[in-house]
Parts: structure tokens; sequence; C-alpha cells
């Protein structure tokens, strides 16, 4: 998307040499914009672990891009030096992020396409290759989602008469998760780009505030009106009718449409079935669980260090710092992730279209799936 | 209740001198500890208009007391001298929060109370006999509340076999922001002390983070076990059975059951009803609104700068600051106040006793109002 008048997706070649990968140094958003260069498995490996880059979609193609790098520098003299060479690199951006799969997926996929080259050389020009296919894979059903979300805000734009869709967003499922477009964001984007009237309620986001961080500021860059809230604001916003729909990403969600996201999504989706608001989640069919029913009882949720609720970032006086908001003796928990039922989920947005938040509805839309599903 | 080891009040006349009133600054809690004298009406509606405190009960206390010190400075030598000079003092008093009922209830009170006495200098005594009636009574109203709030965490602590009785609150209706005890604090610490073990989950509740600062601050210093989480993580621990009951506090609650309380409360009792958790809402009668009968439609709500919402106050190298969190250019809408259903709420905790979140339960504690409301 855009980044004042240009066009950026979260990872590319760098124009003048295909040998440089460049990212968007994400930590220093909103207060800095940063183009990092990745030279070596071990740049990509530290953009990864230090969370320069973040987001399902984008680590995936970061480590496909990765392989790519690690492919450029390894030893070309025998094929077994060229492939020691490259497990070793595999396993390096395999421990970056240990529970992301996405990583796995994509480090796995360039393992078996370079393993078609004859030669060292051939299997640097595949590796690149694959890194931008992997990318624009993930452009390309971002893309898909965007279109198929874009008639539902476009339906809402119909029955308001054409005046601003207002559509409450939790967390970051923008395009900096992903390589473009995003997930959630993307209906948001297409109907933008296609002059039907949007503006998104953004919520903060605690403890780590990547909707107050992140998609404020590719929203506000993309020039998307766009007002910040406390997560505790979208229940009275939708009791007075503020809120036309709800659109959030996913970390994963279950085949029966049990939908876990960043914490708190389950608080606006109880306030969206109280108000009769629909709650859809966008979410290219990788982030599909096929093997569990029960969302709620069976996805294990992360718990982070307290230090992220009890400080909060942001810049003063020129400088990004952290403020301690609670008393030095008090403890903190930090849940990540929860998990939302089906039964409150109004539909799935997928790369082949919208279904329901079901067994049904999902393998309808995925019937390859019927025979692997328990 | 303690800080550590002392017992305090939040608001008393000094021990060495009737003529001084002390407070604590509560903008510096929960960095530093300390203690306001004030001395005439204008420190009073300083330390009220500049939210040294702050809190419905709190501020009728002070406001109590500031026409005690207006008293005492009055010139003496005619009646009608001194009277202008009140009338005076309670118009700057009034001024400092216009929509605060219970400044209004207790310049009022103070006035006609002191109408009795002949002279000036007996309406000086009144007004020190009278504020003192007015902190106590706050005091007092507080304490039955905890008293009967208890009966119902003894209960969940028989249920649980002794095991600690997991509260969340949000926001601080804490002894902080009345003269003692709290409203929604009061049955934790009267459970605490009466020895029942209790363990609350503190709801930061952005954007001023009362619960961070200040509830987390109080039951830190009386001693009761508690975790600070982000207010979009109670939803989470009521699905996995770690909430055993709610209790907040609130500004306004219909005659109907309707709860006016801090953003966000709405969102915690949509979790608490989901998952069968009883959701408890403690206030004196005086919070009680008897004209209204549809809170949602009815109860406005205030409208404050954005700028709570793009910032985040704490400690940084020692000193108290704010951090910038959002995109410069990204608006902000901040909400003060959600209206929660009665429908959600399982009983109103009163200095009367318990009653059910309805206009039978509510008049059936005050029958006096039955000839009053609509």
């Amino acid at each position: 998307m855009n980044v004042g008048d240009k066009h950026y997706r979260t990872i590319w070649l760098a124009e003048d040499d295909s040998e440089i990968v460049q990212i968007i140094d994400q930590r220093l958003l909103p207060f800095e914009f940063v183009i990092e260069d990745l030279r070596t498995v071990s740049d990509v490996a530290r953009s990864i672990f230090e969370m320069y880059v973040r987001g399902a979609g984008l680590i995936g193609a970061t480590a496909g891009y990765g392989m790519y790098l690690a492919a450029l520098r390894a030893p070309k003299d025998s094929i077994e030096g060229f492939e020691a060479s490259m497990a070793h690199s595999a396993e390096q951006l395999l421990k970056t992020r240990p529970t992301a799969v996405n990583l796995r997926w994509a480090v796995e996929r360039q393992r078996k396409a370079m393993n078609e080259g004859k030669t060292a050389e051939a299997r640097v020009a595949i590796a690149q290759r694959v890194a931008g296919e992997i990318a624009d894979e993930d452009a390309e059903f971002c893309r898909r989602i965007g279109e198929h979300g874009k008639a539902i805000i476009a339906d809402l734009s119909d029955k308001k008469g054409g005046k601003p869709v207002n559509v409450l967003t939790h967390c970051n499922a923008g395009w900096l998760a992903f390589v473009d477009y995003g997930t959630a964001t993307s209906p948001i984007y297409a109907a933008h780009d296609a002059g039907i009237p949007v503006h998104v309620w953004v919520d903060e986001t605690r403890p780590w505030n990547q909707g107050a961080r992140l998609t404020a500021w590719e929203l506000g860059q993309h020039g998307v009106p766009h007002t910040v809230i406390a997560d505790n604001a979208g229940g009275h916003l939708m009791q007075h009718g503020e809120v036309d729909m709800v659109i959030t990403g996913t970390d994963r969600t279950t085949f029966t449409g049990d939908v876990a996201n960043k914490i708190g999504t389950y608080l606006k989706a109880l306030a969206a079935k109280d108000n009769a608001v629909p709650f859809y989640v966008a979410l290219p069919s990788s982030t599909f669980d096929w093997t569990i029913t029960d969302g709620v009882a069976q996805i294990p949720i992360e718990e982070r260090g307290g230090d992220e609720v009890t400080t909060a970032r942001g810049l003063h006086g020129g400088e990004i710092v952290s403020v301690q908001i609670t008393p030095a003796n008090s403890n903190a928990a930090n849940y990540a992730f929860d998990v939302t039922p089906a039964r409150l989920v109004t539909s799935l947005i997928t790369e082949r279209g919208v279904c329901s938040a079901s067994r049904e509805g999902v393998l309808g839309l995925f019937p390859e799936k019927q025979s692997v599903v328990p």
C-alpha cells in the first residue's frame, strides 16, 4: 500500500541490486520510517527474531528471502557443501520464531523446490524465483480477500445511502503483517480505493498497541479516514449505532470456525452479537487448523512477559521510550490471544470467498480437506 | 485503608491543627505518596479542579471540608458579610467540577445546616461538624456495602473449598474514590480482613489507567493479592474459569438497574453473562438516578479530549512523563463511560443490602422512592 505517495510492499529486492533484500523496521513505527538492507541469512534471522518484521504472512515471505540470501552466499564448489550450508541456514531461520507456522512452511517449500536444481547455481536461481512466488502469492491471496470483503462493504454502503461505512478492527491484520493489502484491512483498502467512503475505528490493542501504532499508521499513510479508540470503547460505539461491521484477522482458526486472535477480540465479538453488528474474520486458508474442532478448549494461548502490561512505549522528547504505568510491586499477567467461538462470527472471508464460520461453511469452500479433518 | 502499616482515610483534619485539611495528591500515585495541606477554600477548589482528589464520594467530602475552611476564613463582623463570603465560596467550589452530583449536594447540605447557626462563630462550628459527618457517612455507607458484599465472597469461598476467590474489577471504585473502603473494593477488603483468601484481577482501564495506577496501588498497600491485566484480557480469563465474580462501581445507575460506569464495563458484563460469571455493581444509594428508566438511551456520555488516548503516562528515569503512542496525524476519540443494561447485572450491592438490578429490586430496598419515580 502507499506510504506517502509511494507504493510499498513490506519486503522486496533492492531496485539496483538483486542480492539485497529490503524491509521496513516496524519496531520504529509509527515514529520513524526506516528501510533496512538484509544481505545475509543472519541479517534475516535477526530481523525476524528482533521483530523488525512480524505477522504471519510477512514472516513467511521473509524466511523465503532468507533462504535465497543463504543460497547466494553458500559455497558452490560441491552440491554437498552447498546443501550442508543450506541445512544450517534453514535451522538458523527456524529457531527465530519456533511457533510461526508460515516460517517453517516457507523454509520447507524452498528446500523442496531447490532440490529440483542440478547445480548450486541452478538452486540459487530457484530460491530467488520461489522467494518471489511466496511473496506474490501472499499478496495475491490478500488481494482476493479484499475483493470478497469489498462486496460486503459495498452492500453496507448502499444500505446507508453512501454515508461512510464504519468498520471496527482490532490489532494489526494490515499490510504490515503480510506482503501487501493485509487481511482485515484488505477489504477496507479495496473499498477506499474504489471510492466507497469508509471510516475505521482502530482499537489501540493493549498491551503492545499494534492498533495505535501500526494499523493507525498504515491507514493514515494510505489516506483512509480512521479514529483511534481505547479497547474499552467498542461496545459503547456499537450500542449507539456507530459501528456497521467488525473485521479482524486471526492467528489460527479451526475448520469449525473458532477464531484465535489477539487478546480482546472475543469481547468485541460479544458486543457485536449483542448489538446485531456483523462480525467478520479475514484469513488466507493457510491459517486454518484442520486438526481440531474446539478452539476454546484446544488452542494453547501464549502467555508473554508481564512487562508489556506494566509499561507503555512511545515518543517523549523525540525519543522512543518505555514508561512504567503500574506500582513497582504489582504483578501483571499477559495473555496474547483469546478464542472467539464460531457462534459469534458472522462469516469468514478467505481468498476463495465468504463462508459461514462452521464445518459446513469452511469445507464447502475447501472440499479437498473433507478427507483430512477429524 | 492501610498505606504501608498506617491506616488512612482520603481526607482528614491535621492531627495538630484542626484548621488544616489534609489529602493525598492522587495525581502522583502510584509513583509518589504526597500529602497536601489545604488551608483555604481556594486550596480546596484547586485540589478538586486539578484532580488531586477524584471520585464521587471524595469530591463530596472535600467540598464539605471546603465549606468549613471557607467559614473559618470568612469575615465574622456581620452575619450578612459572613453569608456573602460563604455564597461566593460555594460558587467557587461548584464551578470546579460542574457535573459532580456529590459536590453540589455537599455544598447545599452545608449551607442549609449552617443557616441554623445564629452567629458566624456558631456557623463555623456547624460547618466543621457537618464536614465530619459527610465524611463519616460516606465511609459508613461504604463499610456497609463491604459487609453485604463480603457475604457473597464468603459463599463463593465456601463453594471453592477455601481456594482464593478471583474477583475482576474495572477502573477505581476504591477507597481512593471515597473517604474509606470504596464501593467495588469494600467487599474485597472486608473479605481479606476477615481472612477469606481473595485475588483481584485489576483491569488497567485505559485510557486513564485508574486500575493500573490507583486500584493496583491501594490493593498492594493494603496487602491484597492482585494482578494487573490489559482491559482486553477479562473475557479470556472468564472463558477459562479464572474469574469467580466481577464487581465494579458506577457513576450513575437508573432505579431500573442500568449502570453507567467507566468505559469498558459493558464489555466485561457481556463476557460475564456469556460465561455465567456473576456481575455485581456496588453503590451508595446517592448514586441512583430516580428520574430515568432507560440508561443506554437517556444517560449522556461525557466525551473527553483525545490526548488521553494518544498518550500514556508513567515513570521514566525517575520522572512522571507522558509518551505519544499513536501516529502524529491520527485522530482519537475518548468516551469516558458506557452503560451496562440491567439484564447483564446479577445484583446491586448497596448500603441497605443486595437487590436485583430492576425497578422491583431497587424499590424493594428503597420503598420511600416509590412515590417519586416515573
